[in-house]
């Protein structure tokens, strides 16, 4: 997820060459097209070349969804349909872009990128939506059928909250609300791993933690790489001047603005956390390998002279004085008591137990 | 505390409406109104409808405080009768907001964060306070009835200092500053505590003293990422244009953004000294690594090769000269003692003791 | 790779000096003139002084491709020819130049330098290219006759795409273009082996890993200090004023700065990994040691008291009253026994093992 | 020092109330006021209230110097005297202040922050100055009675350089000079300090290196925050329009802005060279300790074998044909030789010692 | 050399005072002047002080060179007459500056760093040259007579290159240019040093490296912190406005800036891979210490069991039943052969050895 998507394979090809960049999907693209403004809703499945060429004229508000990227025909002749300049076209179709908005006069071309779990995976994975946002239409091109943008065409159809009163560049900011929404849920799982991390660590830490540290630092690494560029894009719609964007739309992507400000906040917070929970970590396996020389060298330097004392009086010299005295045997025993009892008190002082 | 609180359930649903989002509080939502000016304060609890919509109308200056802010529809109606925007609604009722400070034209609206110690917790917490500044009014509204503002609003009834004699805009600046203060507070713990560490890691490092510097650098991050957008707040306010903030008013803003450069100092030293203590914590658990392997190699580098030689002549070999003669016992014990001091006077030379 | 290429023999030398600085190359200078517009594309070999001092006035577009930087006299009268300024004749042929744009108003100065696979070598390796770009000509400087600009030669000469029907700076932009896809090869390669490496990491962290990791991390570095000065010269060109570009080519040029943004971030995330990567492997290789450790400790903790026991009872006093015993032999053992029980239970409880 | 003078006993207080924040000094508060031109100078000790109130009118150039801050009563009435605003009566009494330059439009208000031996604490010590600099006066506030600024009011006294024939601005540039010239006092220190450890840590390095390493750090760290501000106060004060500095004394101000550049430059060498010295203090105690272990394991490992060898002949079973044997000493003595010698080899090729 | 010259002296003197800060130097100051156009150069030594007040109305250009320092009133003298400002002739005597540029109107000052060999300290050393830039005439100041400038004089003595038909300001590139040269030497020595202490790491890594490696990371320090401040006194140099830089000098002083943006970034690579080299030491010290542990852990743990068994058949008990077995003896040796193969395959199974 770290690298992007091949793109080694577009080399010496002429620019604005369509190529799909990305995982394959096995469904065919499908395009509908949603008419809507305060009265109500209307939408056309597959809609013809004709009524595609009158997007920009049709009455009220337009919202073109696009999903599946892979028939670079079918996005070909879209965008042509649709006057899109060949490098937005071949920007569409290529999911390895990063967030970014251009401005082309009559109308704005934005990139983002949602984190979606991938169950198959097991880990998340960058959903890049291309939005193409003109004075009264939205073009929206998805890699493929997710839940994302579905609660916001929900909304749509059931008349909740501001969205077929306002403009089309409502409902851009309405989309990228939900991609900032997605990062929250990212984010708060994180957040909840690494307290998780941080109660192992401070009760038992074992070897497995270390693999869940470097998972989760790549984690909010990946994360914070994610929310940057974004905050860019949106940052620069803000203060698009061109009159896509309404002044009342404005206030509500200064809102979200703050909260992508608010994600990369947490998730440096997060990094900071994990970098000091390495520091801990690491500083625990100190401890412990001191802990357990301490027990080896305790054990071995009282044994050892004492080892060596009961070697002297195993050798088998003939003329060996001591081994004749009746005290003798009670003696060396004393004399190693002794000496065990001088060690430990050594060692006592020295804190070692 | 590091965690924004749970945003995701406000995923999906239309921007604009009102969630309450942090800690659930038994108490309900209460709201009073103080009117005051250089003759006086009157105070009016729980002031009707007609009453909050001439909020602005007023003689003199309205201090309107609400404590309490899980009772999403008394807020709502209040933020309508105010003519507050959707947005700011939303965020009065969700608490996981960074400070910020949006102009609105017809009033500005703040986002403060307070540190408070929370006693059942054992941790500070960030309490949100929120301001609406209007040309002669301020409403505050707070998470929980705390002593924060309080002591404000005494000094409010008591007359002291010129808070009577100033427009809300000033009001708001003793607030902001009565928040600052609260970081001072938890400045000054945090370096009397890194100070203690710093002893007793010179005395004595322990094991203890790992988790205690873990957590210090735990507190001083938060109180950077509480304080480094609050700087941006007050220098903003500072500079709003827009006859909100009165000239007189600004020389004090400059004074209490001094206030927040002065934390962060603080805060960034205590970092550093912490990143410093780390380092020694990890040398001197080095050092004593060093020191018990060197007591193990001595011991056992004097008494091996002896031990050996005490049990070559405790083997049972028929035809064994040495044990006949009858200086054998003698002579061997010399060559250990001669073995013995040469290990000694290495050691000694190489200066492991 | 890393260190600019000996400049020292140029100290003491009046600027404007010509001096080849780089690789010897053995083949010669060759200069091709390839005339292009709508029409078709007409290629002269070796063309003459007159055809070069009239390059500018020529019908359509020209491109004048020099290969071979080591005949000075040749690059010297070709510079003169084409009235380029003495500082920009020295940097061509000095092959360890950053990338930079220079404004000599009648033309733009241009050093590349791309990453090309040295098999000699087993590395990448920097190829420095100089382009001029006038109004209507590009003149390119390469060090060899390598690849990197055949494709976009082919293109012209076979018509695909739109370079025929633009100007000099579309084609100067193809040649940029070229070069930041071969930097998009050296990334995924580099992605690639990234990856390779945590696997290896994860599952048995040899000592070979830690070459491999500085090796690839030395490579992320060269990635990022090629890319960072190429992105301000894309980004210098995109803004030149002055004629030189098209305003339609400057669309072209945001993009391709787009992917150096691109190539800069993922470079930037493969050293952050290859960092944690690092911090991984010392980390197991703390905890390995720590594991060999315990079980050294273990062994000998338990064995070491037993010997000496054994060692008492094999001492040749005359008087031992508890080797008459009969079951003296026996109680040993089991004294023995316990002992080692004991040990056992508390290394056990001790999670050692 | 790191921790700023309690600050929490002013919390809940309305601002612009005078508290001392500060060592308490025992002595009295002492004012004299010094009125100079290029004719002369001339000394009043505790002046009038008259005098003080007609400061900026009276002949020449005038210098208010004012030791010890604890009188608060003293400093509030001389404040109102001459015109000060409560808050910059606030910070000249409170001495935890940073390093600023406010501009109240008569007269601007310093804060200075000198570095001072402190022969009880046995470590350098923040000496504050505010400075209050009007058209031909200047007021300078200190917190005792320090040699600092007099050697400046000597040079004023017996007439040397240019501070008779300037005005009060120069005068405040002479003591922002001394108040520089302190810090590199500190700075020299420093550096024959870091030397004075390198050559130790490279000689033989102890274990008191690391706390005379963490001691350093901390006034690099220490030094490098009280210059960053002042950097900042002299170029906001050789920036400053408004007719209190003259050109002629810009000049001078660049000069001393020049002189915090190069400490700080140096106090950063300082730091880079101490992280390098602790860098190779742990690696060198990791070498030693590389070397203990590989004497322990060469000790252990040739002799632990010959030890086990030894026991096995000196085991007492009846049937133990080796023992009979009349060269069965000899040829287990050269086992034993053989054997040390093969591991003596192995040890050497492996190039343990 | 990372410290500056003892400054400290300087403390409590009044500004402009001339005191000489550097390495004493036996050489007396000489003085000569250069007079050069496109017709020539004319040569004298030890000018009178009319020449020197009329250097600037002379015909042609005007190059006067000072070298040695520490003839403090020559040097004063000499100021006086050329007009220079107190403050320029106090920074000129003192060798301890950092590179600048202060355009002081009617000629600019520039200090610059280059770095020389010095024999006698085996290190680098900074040589200290001032230069001042008039109209017509360029005074250079030099701590002793070194080769550095000499080049450029023998380059203007022999009419080599552009310098006689160019103005004082394309004399002062030269300068710069040849300082800018003398840290490229420096470079290449640094890159090759710390390529050869690669190979040797990657070889055999000994303690000796850890001491290179340090100097090495000082000198790349050392070399980033000379030239950083150039590069801003060439950029300054560049933009200057007043007429004393020439445009066609312009291009030549961007060249050079280039230089020094070249040998930054070589720097910071050198600095890069030195601290990966010392991670890449320090990790195979780590695993070196394994390798150790292992073998004494191997051997230890397979032969204190054997060494235990044979001492429990080495007591002298009465009773002991297995002494008298007539297959005791080789039914023991069986046990401690199993036992030590046992161990064995646990260790090579574990991956040990």
């Amino acid at each position: 997820m770290n690298q992007p998507a091949r793109r080694s394979r577009k080399a010496s090809l002429p620019p604005g060459t369509l190529v799909h960049v990305g995982r394959r999907h096995s469904q065919s693209t499908t395009i509908s097209l949603l008419r809507y403004g305060p009265e109500g809703v209307s939408q056309t499945d597959d809609p013809g070349d004709q009524v595609l060429a009158g997007l920009a004229a049709g009455p009220g508000q337009a919202w073109l969804r696009v999903q599946g990227l892979h028939e670079i025909q079918a996005i070909g002749r879209l965008g042509d349909l649709l006057g899109l300049h060949p490098l937005v076209q071949e920007d569409i179709v290529n999911a390895s872009q990063r967030p970014k908005l251009e401005d082309y006069g009559a109308y704005l071309y934005l990139v983002l990128k949602a984190l979606v779990w991938d169950q198959d995976a097991g880990d998340y994975r960058g959903e890049q939506i291309s939005l193409v946002l003109g004075r009264n239409f939205l073009v929206s091109f998805e890699e493929s059928q997710g839940p994302l943008l579905e609660a916001v065409a929900q909304r749509l159809g059931n008349g909740k909250g501001r969205l077929r009163g306002q403009g089309a560049d409502y409902l851009a900011y309405s989309l990228l609300d939900a991609v900032v929404d997605s990062f929250f849920a990212v984010l708060e799982e994180l957040g909840d791993q690494v307290e998780a991390v941080e109660e192992v660590l401070l009760a038992n830490p074992g070897k497995e933690v270390l693999r869940r540290l470097h998972l989760l630092k790549r984690r909010a690494l990946m994360l914070r790489r994610a929310v940057w560029p974004l905050r860019e894009v949106i940052s620069a719609l803000e203060r698009q001047e061109g009159g896509l964007v309404a002044a009342s739309t404005r206030l509500y992507l200064r809102d979200v603005y703050d909260h992508t400000i608010q994600i990369m906040d947490a998730a440096d917070t997060n990094r900071d956390l994990l970098a000091g929970l390495l520091d801990l970590y690491l500083s625990s396996v100190s401890n412990r390998l001191n802990e357990v020389m301490k027990v080896l060298t305790v054990i071995a330097t009282i044994f050892i002279p004492l080892t060596f004392l009961a070697g002297v009086y195993g050798m088998n010299f003939k003329h060996m004085p001591e081994l004749e005295w009746p005290w003798g045997y009670p003696a060396v025993l004393l004399v190693m008591a002794v000496s065990a009892a001088g060690m430990l008190y050594y060692f006592r002082r020295k804190k070692w137990f």
